[in-house]
């Protein structure tokens, strides 16, 4: 068990019926707020009334950003940061999923900062201080309303880069479960893959496999995240399977998941964010398509250990050999994402095979600036076996 | 899944050779300390040392209030206060264990406060504000590093009570793994169960039984419990588990082990209090002995559900019926705490079972302030099936 620090100061209200303290907490932090958000569903399921309403109640004035693109680009945040400062506003609330918040923690960020937030990303410039976030989430998936970092694309270059920063944390995040029961099957996929995947990057590139309660743990969000999207995609409306997710999806990348483990990879991650910057699709889609290939690649290099204990413990994998249990378990994954709809192949997203060598290249920049190990050759070779 | 509030602000600085970090954090919050510590084993594990020097080379000067008893009590913590407002201590450090770092935050809200500490204890005053407290965690147990709750004896009245607020969270924990390796299997088996019942209390009483994210997380945290401490017991210099362990108590207390259960009751807390308080015995073998007695108890009224699901996560239980697997679960803890060497009867510990309607009338004055609603009769009967 590798040392580590940890450090999460989000303040958490979880619940039906919560949004409505949206007000009374952010005039906690500011008097006037930017109000970002995507392409205007809050407007038709009532959180878009619910927010503003507590807004005006508590004498929180606001100005609108609107727009956010579910893979959130550069051009857009900048818009954010310029109408932040001329606004001269002292908070930030994002109403969304992952790239609403992301962008507004971009955006936090950039309204203290002389510069261009693109800065955050190319490792130009630290974050030192940001406005104070506060996040209604609408869509489980990221994990974003409950840590400190984000992504955005750089729309010119289709290059999808991470920052973050200990100013980044939301100051409160509010998450009402009730605001989910709409979402589509494919949304709720989506969000289970990418929590999935937050957890697996961590436990299979490990440098310390003798981590047993952040083993524990992370088998523990996998089994809800799985039976939560199985009784969600058999009834829609069943509240506390929506609730277990939305928690379970908080849960996978809070810091926690990856406690005692050193320095992890996020090898899939960088991959599959090569593929949403030169495809935009979902990057819980792309995560579909990814894990199984690398998990294929990885068995051979890594070998079965991981992979069976992971089965064993989630999917209720029995066999002989740890080989056969690996096989079993990464067989597991491409059932299961079968069953909920998620693509398992580039051709299912209409990614032609012959574009992997421009999708590797692209993803080499990310596994060069995150120091993963990893060569253009092995990524083709992963991409391959997801052809 | 019932609604819920999270916030737990506390930095974890978790690892091998930590320690020596204490002075850099604690100049961040202040000049002079009041070190808290017991009856003085950290002088002789290195402890005591690496903790000065490296306050002397931060420049963090330091009173010493040393001899907290393993079930602290009021009449050292009102020194404390005194030694604190005396020396104007502008920080508390606590070295130790769960009953050290009790006994700092007591002092931490006293040393602001202009009337006795008990007051926090009995409801009289509300904890408004308190000194910074930083912890260097030396025994894994309580999980009182990472939350905002402590509990205090009275040893004129024999009572001891709960108190807490949200400006008792410590800013700053501390926790190496080495300084627990050379703890005796007495102290680890306590640290368990005291672990156990922290998740249990939750998990048994829950107002919702349909939480599925928190269920995993408190089946997650057993199994660790459970696994670290046959390890230890096996090799007591087995770091990994040992850090394991530590980690687990922690996660067993700060917060997230109950939410969306709604309000729990801490029942089997509330009896064993009383045991402590009455005859200073250590608080884990109090609950080994009190906790089976009260599954038995509780099976007639709650049903075996919990127990069943409990059970077949964390010992592995197969039964052909809830009712067969409810048994088995209370089976399997009665063999495990006899295996670790935890007590299962008041008799290994010479308390006379005709002094059990002393114990329970003494229990009630706690069950009645946190409004578990079990009456004296209910304890007696609880406490004759551990006589």
């Amino acid at each position: 068990m590798k040392n580590f620090n940890f450090y999460n100061p989000v303040k958490i209200i979880f619940g039906k019926g919560t949004i409505e303290k949206i007000g009374t907490e952010a005039a906690r932090y500011g008097k006037k707020a930017l109000l970002v958000y995507g392409k205007g569903s809050i407007k038709n399921n009532g959180v878009y009334s619910a927010v503003t309403e507590s807004l005006k109640a508590s004498g929180v004035a606001f100005v609108e950003h609107e727009g956010v693109k579910p893979n959130p680009v550069l051009s857009h945040a900048r818009e954010g940061v310029k109408k932040a400062k001329e606004n001269k506003c002292d908070i930030i609330i994002a109403v969304g999923g992952g790239s609403v918040i992301d962008e507004s923690k971009t955006i936090a960020a950039g309204a203290l900062y002389g510069g261009d937030v693109w800065d955050f990303f190319t490792g130009k410039a630290a974050i030192k201080d940001a406005r104070p976030l506060l996040a209604v989430l609408t869509i489980p998936a990221t994990g974003s309303e409950m840590n400190s970092g984000f992504v955005l694309t750089n729309e010119e270059t289709s290059e999808k880069f991470a920052s973050g920063s200990a100013a980044s944390f939301p100051k409160v995040s509010i998450m009402d479960p009730l605001v989910t029961m709409t979402l589509p099957a494919a949304q709720t996929a989506n969000g289970a893959v990418d929590a999935l995947a937050h957890i697996i990057e961590g436990y299979f590139t490990t440098k310390d496999k003798d981590a047993e309660m952040t083993d524990e743990l992370v088998h523990a969000i996998a089994r809800s995240v799985i039976s939560s999207t199985d009784r969600i995609l058999a009834n829609p409306k069943d509240y506390n399977a929506r609730a277990s997710m939305m928690w379970s999806a908080t849960l996978a990348l809070n810091g926690l998941q990856a406690l005692g483990y050193g320095g992890v990879s996020f090898i899939n991650h960088a991959i599959e964010h090569s593929l949403s910057a030169l495809y935009d699709i979902a990057h819980g889609a792309g995560l579909a398509i990814v894990m199984p290939a690398w998990f294929k690649y990885d068995l051979k290099i890594s070998g079965p250990e991981r992979l069976a204990k992971f089965g064993k413990a989630v999917f209720g994998v029995t066999a002989v050999s740890d080989k056969e249990a690996a096989e079993k378990t990464i067989s597991a994954f491409e059932k299961w994402f079968a069953k909920i709809g998620a693509p398992l192949r580039l051709s299912e997203l209409k990614i032609p095979a012959a574009d992997i060598p421009k999708i590797a290249e692209n993803a080499m920049a990310l596994i060069n600036m995150w120091e993963i190990g990893c060569d253009r050759k092995s990524v083709e070779e992963i991409l391959r076996k997801a052809a």
